[in-house]
């Protein structure tokens, strides 16, 4: 890959908002394969120090933080003209807000993440109303209330975003190994059926982040590969999941919702302190963490079978994140010490010393098991692929990229997550920047080696119920 | 301390057991502080590459596993003239009967825990008889029924050990601030009633081990800073501790005993997957592990006031221990992945590039709210204080040379364990080799910085309660 594909020509203004881990590295990639003006590209960031950085390496920039008050204006100004393009990859601003505005603007649109303005994760007094299913329920609503017009991509990053299309890439790998022959659905009812029909019966977001430093985490300094803000954050929201029809049983902490598509349920506990059973090729079984993610969500909704309370079918799907171990450390000593670490450390690229971030699907339940299909991205790789982010970083900002590509290439295509978007065409344009993406069958299941001298009330009929696979 | 006090004379053979990280710092202690004849002196070690390093060192030395066949015959072999010391610090072993052997043979005899031996960890099938108060129990019955005779110190560690020393000493210490004057009790009866009397509710065993390499955590390797062995078992024994009267509260899968002291409580979950909140001085409140220790149990036995299932007052006594940072990955993978690790890794003191080991006790819900008082050694400092350990293991091995000191001095005290000892001679021993001993006040509880968003279950009235410090 040393001739960059130019996907498309971005007319107007180039705006991202957020120079942050995914903002550096993203920004290369916009610059390789996309055309535009120079002097149309603008950044907008709030913290002086990365401002510093942008303009030390001739980045246009506007040091500023979008409030609720104030991001119309801005958003006015910055595209006069109904044109252009609107890169949002911070915290702290309302995806909803800004993705409704640009749409009003004809501006294309698009995030890694539904976020909420800042305050909202830890002032929502109402737990249920701290969910990432009422940050998407609302952006499906103004989906519903605003269908078609100018195309805004919702929650297109690694996870949430990369992996639903490894959702569909993993079924027709699976389609083809079980005889179902290889055409791909072309409708929602078609992919969900699919599912349904090959047996699956859940997925997990399946993650392993391997990515080590010399240096030993120092006390009280929370150090992730990506946005510890944003970890953080998410951690200690209700953990939660798409709630499948197989399931025989239910967490006692576990609430259903009331209205919107019911796809999930929330428990009353912080995501990064619930742990749950899965497996990724490289470590094996291990546990991960049961954070609450939008895809979680959409994959769930998006691959039910019938309407309703009681859906013919719909797989339970959730995050099992394994973060790299400093952050499972820095989680550790965050719940310990009942404080939240103000310092912050994003490991880059040239201080990990090792390590891959192993990123996939885990589609379980049918009659092969279990089949992992992902992207097995090493740090090492990543520098000879892209500048300035690890591998990590890499996931996310070559979803980016592919989001954008279809979004200029389908721009009239409304409100849409990554579930419903071409994730073959996505898949093109990303691959280049994923390492080795394998599907890879495993014959454990979250009963394998459960062999505990204390007693656990398992479901030794269904293997791969939470009542398993959830820590407790 | 270039100039080393001899503390007296060992006659008659020197056997040590065991030459793991525990034995090797061990050595060099007795070789510094007893005067006895080099060629009474012999290392029993199974293992081939241990035996190697003994011969290289010119360590006279014995290749053999103890087992419970040959265990009487090795012994009254290798202690021929009823004389000698017989120092235990090896895994596998069952401590009772090698105690009871040597008492047999006269043989003075010191051990760091209640082990028993090969397999019992993994195969007894019933929990309640899987515990130390299980193990323990043996041992004080033996006393009961043998009272008197040649002197066996039973746990004689760091603590198991020297923690029991330093509750006197943190006792006194706080008798003092409170005004409750300077006299040391010279009964069981009266130190239980000054503890009574002081107001203590409980003490955690609060321990944090900083010690860090370069090296990240290799991937299926079990790192610590002594016995992984050791620790791997007592990590998967039922979670216990002492119980205290003041306890409002028990946890639904707690059992009590039936027979014995009926000091403590046990619970079906192994206790290295079980956190508490706790408090150390230099890192402040952290999660700890409640892995059983015979300390748990002796101190709430030794220190209650009345007899009976409802003895007037007991404090809760329990091990709060957070390892160090490699040991928290390793569990963390060891239970996530269903398999225990089995190339192991203890961290030795020329490869450790930073950290303490810190261990201590917590006296807490008396009038100042919870005292401190324990050893924050450091591996920098230990390496100018004796060779071939770390912090973890000198805080052990100086304990050892303390505990053989007393018994020297005391041949004919039976059975015992440090509780009943004499703890201002046996730390006066051991105080050059703790580097820093001293003692904390803090105003934390475990209901300081207690804003969960999630619904907890808490004692408001009685911050100490396990209800509260028990992570559920
Ligand atoms: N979907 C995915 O796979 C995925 C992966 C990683 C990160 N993310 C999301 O991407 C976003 C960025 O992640 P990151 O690692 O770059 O985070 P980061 O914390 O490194 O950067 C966030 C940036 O946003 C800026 N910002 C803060 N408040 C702002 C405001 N009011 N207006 C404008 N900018 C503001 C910050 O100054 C910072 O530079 C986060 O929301 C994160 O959750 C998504
Ligand atoms: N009380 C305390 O504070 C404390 C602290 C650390 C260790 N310990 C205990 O001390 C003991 C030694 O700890 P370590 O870190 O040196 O452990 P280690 O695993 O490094 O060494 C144990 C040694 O025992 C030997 N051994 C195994 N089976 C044997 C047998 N059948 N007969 C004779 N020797 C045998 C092993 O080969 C090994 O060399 C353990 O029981 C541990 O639990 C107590």
């Amino acid at each position: 890959m040393t001739d960059y594909p130019i996907y498309g020509r971005i007319d107007g203004p180039l705006v991202m908002i957020g120079y942050g881990s995914i903002g550096r590295g993203t920004l290369p990639l916009i610059e390789r394969h996309f055309d535009f003006d120079r002097d149309q590209l603008l950044v907008v960031e709030p913290k002086p120090e990365r401002v510093e950085l942008l303009r030390s390496r001739g980045i246009p920039c506007k040091q500023l933080a979008l409030t609720p008050e104030n991001y119309r204006d801005e958003l006015s100004a910055l595209f006069p003209d109904g044109k252009g393009f609107c890169v949002n990859l911070s915290v702290d601003t309302s995806s909803l807000d800004l993705m409704k505005h640009c749409r009003a603007l004809g501006v294309l649109y698009i995030d890694t993440v539904a976020e909420p303005w800042a305050g909202w994760y830890f002032e929502t007094a109402d737990n249920a109303a701290r969910t990432n299913y009422a940050l998407r329920q609302a952006v499906r609503d103004e989906k519903a209330a605003n269908p078609g017009g100018t195309t805004a991509v919702s929650c297109c990053g690694a996870n949430p975003g990369m992996v639903s299309w490894f959702v569909k890439a993993g079924l027709m790998k699976l389609a083809e190994d079980l005889g179902h022959g290889t055409q791909a659905p072309s409708t929602r009812e078609g992919w969900a059926a699919l599912m349904r029909d090959l047996g699956v019966k859940g997925v997990h977001i399946a993650e392993r982040d391997t990515q080590v430093r010399a240096e030993p985490k120092p006390h009280m300094v929370f150090v992730n590969t990506w946005s510890v803000e944003g970890f953080i954050a998410e951690g200690y929201q209700p953990s939660e999941m798409g709630w499948g029809t197989f399931e025989p049983w239910m967490p006692e902490n576990a609430h259903r919702h009331e209205t919107g598509c019911k796809a999930a349920i929330w428990l009353e506990q912080p995501g990064a302190d619930t742990r749950v059973r899965s497996w990724c090729p490289t470590r094996g079984p291990q546990f991960g963490f049961l954070v609450t993610h939008n895809e979680a969500i959409s994959i769930a909704d998006y691959y039910t079978v019938g309407a309703g309370d009681h859906p013919e079918f719909r797989p339970t799907c959730h995050y099992a994140y394994h973060p790299c171990d400093d952050a499972v450390l820095s989680l550790h000593e965050m719940f310990g010490s009942g404080e939240i670490q103000t310092e912050h450390h994003i490991m880059d690229v040239d201080e990990i010393t090792d390590g891959i971030d192993e990123l996939g699907v885990l589609l379980y339940g049918h009659a092969k098991n279990a089949l992992w299909y992902g992207s097995r991205l090493s740090n090492e790789e990543t520098r000879s692929l892209a500048p300035d982010q690890n591998a990590t970083g890499l996931q996310v900002t070559s979803a980016v990229l592919a989001g954008m590509v279809w979004a200029l290439e389908n721009p009239r295509a409304g409100i849409v997550e990554t579930d419903e978007m071409d994730h073959a065409r996505c898949l093109e344009v990303q691959l280049p920047y994923l390492g080795p993406v394998e599907g890879h069958y495993t014959d454990w299941t979250p009963l394998t080696d459960r062999d505990s001298p204390f007693p656990e009330d398992l479901a030794l009929d269904e293997p791969w119920a939470l009542q398993n696979t959830l820590a407790r």
